[in-house]
């Protein structure tokens, strides 16, 4: 039984004030869809809850009236999770951006939803702190998001994704009870801990309205460098000499030679190297200063020279040399823009095998789309292999290849998606990197939490429809 | 419907041979209870698998007798959730023996959950790399424990709790489903994590078959000081800039001074400072090399004593003094032998209000039991604060002072297990820690996952019985 929206938003608006539900114009004027360029249709209703009791207050009204509703934070998702389908209801955390504590002492942070991580991480720099979840979305993307994502971003390595920083969780069940578990401890056995259950499944067993995190203190000088490297061998064994020699090893990430040519041509940049090169890897780590970190640096690089893993390398010695090496890296915005239509994937695999892989990916596409360029870069460190395919000639390729991509993971016993998570878009292609037996528990869990199927249907999981 | 344990142990031993299950004097031999000092009873049978196959075939002939079983590791769990109650057969994993494999290019391996965490951490010593779990039972815990049962210890502050070293689980379903989910990627966002419904949750939920691993390398070496610190405020202070200055900092180990000094009593021992202190505190990292390491906590060390936060220091010049230095912070076993009867803690706390905690709880339990001795110290870093409190005339003063700290945990938010876990030893309290609506939430879980509530019942939650 599903009764018109137009009961429900009466209903809501009831409950939260003309200001808790955008209709009409109000609505239209608002962005209602993500960052990917998955199909989006406008929803029946925004609804923009102010406190946690009111996310509640929200959702038991539609659970009354089995209204199917999509969650929304900052927008900058890349896997259509967050755009309506028809007939559903948009409820959107913006409205809950409150910094509720920030533990100058312990260095912890309770914030709502809402609050956005760039918003978080100045709010802790100016306490000396630090919350090391960063990525492109900072300025826009919602913790809540973060949290409901799972986000990984430049500095797993040492710090873990965001399930690593989160303490504890308050959430709004489908039917309405909200689920209060703002842990401020690290350490907590006393029963199932149940913020698992919903960090990384994409809101569709709950809706986060605040956080409680994890802060580490701001790093005194973040030792910063470019390498050279022969073949893949070499980078593996300079991951695990990085690993032992720069404890605050943050960041390792590989390029192929093409990546790193596209980037440069793409920003207009020289390479600061004399000749080409098969790899690079851009190493950062946090060091208790600059004299303690150019040394520990220094130290791994002259070893790595004199057993052949690194063949030149670029140390740098100031913040904005930093950035110039990291530029490399972050050179795919500028590739992005110029390669549509593209297919751009996010996959891990085992890092022993990512060569193997990426040997694999590069000749199958290669043959299959001859003309087009099919660029490798990732996170090694984390085995998160990145690769930009393009420009197709049309979507119908972007499909073809993102099968022929997704099958050769799933051979490799990878997954499909390291951090950017299944929402829609993905779905068609889950049951590459999990088992039938996992799909089904997936499936329960979800027929078990939200009975009337109104969080989030059809995303993530194959579609189940009782409500 | 329960049949008796009799047809039940005939089809059991029809599956997996006359081996897999010890009755009568066999099972008399063997030892079937854990190190609390919970009630145990004998159980029906000893179910011994050789396979994760076979432990799911034992499972699904459980399931269909609706006949309890209780699960058993390394037997050295302080909750005494291990321990048969009457009626139970009791399913062990020793003999999921093998270390499967181990990357030593990578950094992971896959085990079977009846490996003993000493074991893995040898093999992975051989190779170069290193296996960051590490508590005092490491001779004879195992790794499918260490994972049901989320184990913590003395690494947490930089590798975490054993959540964290997991990549990936198989696990037996109460139905004997096998559920294989052996990734071997740190990032893996494709759908739900399921591994997390398992890990922590005591074997209530289904059985660790097989583990997937992250691996460390080597420490080169560890830098290892014990500090002399005027207040807790100064504790604080300097835990923030250990993290800071040590980027390797892999413990932080608060004592206070009547345990410091019960601990030097209790081994003979002498303390290394020439006067007494109100706290010490035991740091000590991971680096580079000795000289890089040495220089690191000088460095820091004098930056604490310039702003008087340490008082007076003893840095160790070599592996054997470090372990002098562990011995005082070790001393609580010899500690324990000494207090019978005893009650011992493992409470977690926001650190910031660590310091608030223990006065609270050191001035209800004085008052309450003036003679005995109430002796604190923690993991500082994790917010996981010990208490050992004894000796008491008998068991019911034990459980007074358990009631007492409890209560008190529960009004400073806390946790009444940070690290230990539930079993049935702490199941009385668990409401202390979580709210009614988490717990009907873990309930439901359990009723969901378990329905004839037949894999370690009684344990963690309150009584479910719809057997």
């Amino acid at each position: 039984m599903r009764t018109t929206v137009d009961a429900v938003i009466h209903e809501i608006r009831d409950a939260l004030g003309d200001a808790g539900v955008l209709t009409g114009p109000a609505l239209a004027e608002r962005t209602t869809s993500d960052w990917s360029e998955a199909d989006a249709a406008l929803p029946g209703a925004l609804v923009l809850p102010r406190t946690p009791a009111e996310v509640a207050a929200a959702l038991r009204i539609l659970h009354t009236h089995h209204c199917a509703v999509v969650v929304q934070g900052g927008l900058t998702g890349l896997a259509g999770g967050a755009n309506p389908r028809p007939g559903e209801v948009a409820l959107s955390l913006t409205r809950l951006d409150r910094i509720e504590a920030l533990d100058a002492i312990g260095g912890t942070a309770v914030v709502q939803a809402g609050v956005t991580l760039e918003r978080l991480q100045s709010a802790a720099e100016e306490t000396g702190w630090f919350f090391p979840l960063d990525l492109g979305a900072r300025g826009s993307c919602q913790l809540g998001g973060n949290a409901a994502t799972n986000a990984g971003g430049n500095r797993v390595l040492r710090f873990g994704m965001m399930r690593n920083l989160v303490l504890g969780l308050e959430v709004a069940l489908p039917d309405g009870t909200l689920l209060t578990m703002l842990d401020r401890v690290i350490k907590n056995n006393a029963g199932f801990d149940l913020k698992h259950l919903f960090i990384g499944t994409e809101g569709t067993l709950g809706v986060v309205t605040r956080l409680s995190l994890q802060l580490v203190p701001r790093p005194l000088h973040q030792p910063t460098a470019l390498c050279a490297v022969p073949d893949f061998a070499s980078a593996l064994a300079l991951l695990r000499d990085s690993k032992s020699r720069l404890p605050g090893l943050t960041a390792f990430e590989l390029m192929w030679s093409d990546f790193f040519e596209a980037s440069c041509r793409a920003q207009r940049k020289a390479s600061p190297f004399g000749q080409a090169h098969p790899l690079y890897v851009l190493i950062e780590g946090f060091a208790a200063s600059e004299e303690v970190g150019n040394a520990s640096i220094e130290h791994l690089l002259e070893h790595a020279f004199d057993r052949g893993l690194v063949t030149d390398a670029v140390v740098a010695q100031s913040g904005s040399q930093a950035g110039q090496l990291w530029a490399y890296r972050e050179g795919v915005s500028e590739l992005l823009s110029v390669c549509k239509p593209l297919a751009a994937f996010d996959v891990s695999v085992a890092t022993t095998r990512m060569d193997e892989l990426v040997t694999q990916l590069r000749a199958c596409l290669t043959q299959a789309f001859p003309s087009q360029q099919h660029l490798f870069f990732g996170h090694l460190g984390d085995g998160n292999l990145h690769l930009i395919s393009g420009n197709f000639a049309g979507h119908d390729d972007v499909v073809r290849a993102e099968e022929m991509v997704y099958a050769i993971v799933g051979e490799f016993q990878g997954s499909i998606s390291a951090e950017h998570g299944i929402g829609t878009v993905k779905r068609p292609f889950l049951h590459h990197s999990r088992t039938p037996e996992e799909l089904r528990l997936m499936q329960q869990l979800k027929g078990w939490l939200d009975p009337r199927n109104i969080l989030n249907p059809g995303r993530v999981l194959p579609e189940l429809d009782r409500a």
